[in-house]
């Protein structure tokens, strides 16, 4: 008796940015554990009788909650269930999947990952702009902007974050922005590179904002606000007319 | 009489991979204009009598055939067609978006995009691996090996690309990266740094292959294959047990 693990990446927010594939994994699951972004109307796709548990923020240390999702995994695949764990945005980009897989190999259980639509791509989609552009922005780089402390990241490579010609998008940065921009602009980014903040994005909540590198920063430190936002920067497109 | 374009992202190849939005705009369509990597199966969503329309490569100029589109786009959406304007991967993501959505603005025809699984994350997700991690790779960049004239584009940057702590997805450059990986080395990227070339991600033709930068730069000195394919490199995790 083998369960089955999909990691099934749930997409920014609007259950319709879910895969078909993942809808049907959904719909199949026995179990769905679910951290609490990606829940809402998409645990409304799954079958009435799945066991739905919320994995998500927890009082406890994050060693203790990676090792409680660990073992969830486990105890529910041994039972021969269909497991689905959901993961917000793609699962593959700061989903932390391989604390997960890593428990899986060593317990033999198969799994799968379907991947997903990232928020970058959707609040780029939104803003009606491209992530990427033919001579101005020919890469494009993801990073998170605290490590688990809270604070910015060791060992960010400055001048992959200050080029010019490069699209960058930060996940969980807004309250790391100040310093990281003060740096960027140290180091010779402008300050009137476009910025954009995104809230919500794709859900009902869905807020926009275009900033300049130095408003956004300006914004940031007098704002204090805590709810996730992505923010993008660098030679982005201007607004849809 | 007013139509309405949504660029649509496809994903990477598999039908399951498109979100369940770009399925609805596809059965909704009048008129379904596509490249031909994005064909196939994905095609067969559309409603019967709706008008699909191949805008792939053509023997005539890049410009020209820019042109084409944006002719097309525009011609379709006056006769107030519901257009789909069908991009592989994610459309944001090398998807040439910008220089059709200037002209939908300049001609005032209303638009969206739709986004979609970009194939850096389904090639991650084939293979069982993130393309972040914790600590060894907080960064993921994604780059095209090739600018218009087919060789490496101008002006990388080179301190980004050879960043032991990041994961870089590169789209379109397999006939370049011998070339990259020697300037890689040459900057202190050490030639034994894991590397994998995805060919034909999430279809029936789905082939991954474990290289290190320096083998995989010799594999395509001597395979002179020109199907496309996408080359990831970096920390990248160990092959799925």
């Amino acid at each position: 008796m083998s369960g089955f693990v999909s990691f099934v990446s749930s997409g920014p927010g609007d259950p319709e940015l879910l895969t078909v594939k993942a809808v049907k994994r959904l719909q199949a699951a026995d179990v769905v554990l679910y951290d609490d972004l990606s829940s809402g109307p998409i645990l409304d796709l799954a079958r009435p009788g799945a066991d739905l548990i919320s994995v998500g923020k927890r009082a406890g240390r994050p060693s203790a909650k990676q090792d409680h999702v660990n073992r969830l995994l486990v105890d529910y695949a041994a039972t021969g269930a269909q497991v689905v764990r959901l993961k917000s945005g793609d699962a593959g980009i700061f989903g932390r999947l391989e604390e997960e897989t890593l428990t899986l190999d060593a317990e033999g259980i198969a799994y799968e990952v379907i991947p997903g639509v990232t928020s970058a791509s959707a609040a780029a989609a939104a803003a009606g702009i491209p992530l990427t552009r033919r001579l101005t922005a020919r890469r494009v780089q993801f990073l998170t902007g605290a490590d688990v402390t809270g604070g910015l990241p060791e060992g960010l490579n400055w001048a992959a974050l200050a080029d010019p010609l490069a699209t960058t998008v930060i996940y969980m940065g807004k309250r790391t922005f100040p310093a990281l921009a003060a740096e960027l602009m140290a180091r010779g980014l402008p300050g009137d590179t476009p910025a954009l903040l995104a809230h919500g994005v794709s859900t009902p909540e869905e807020r926009l904002e275009r900033f300049t590198l130095h408003s956004l920063a300006q914004h940031l430190t007098a704002a204090e606000s805590t709810t996730p936002a992505l923010i993008l920067y660098g030679p982005l497109a201007p607004p849809k007319a």
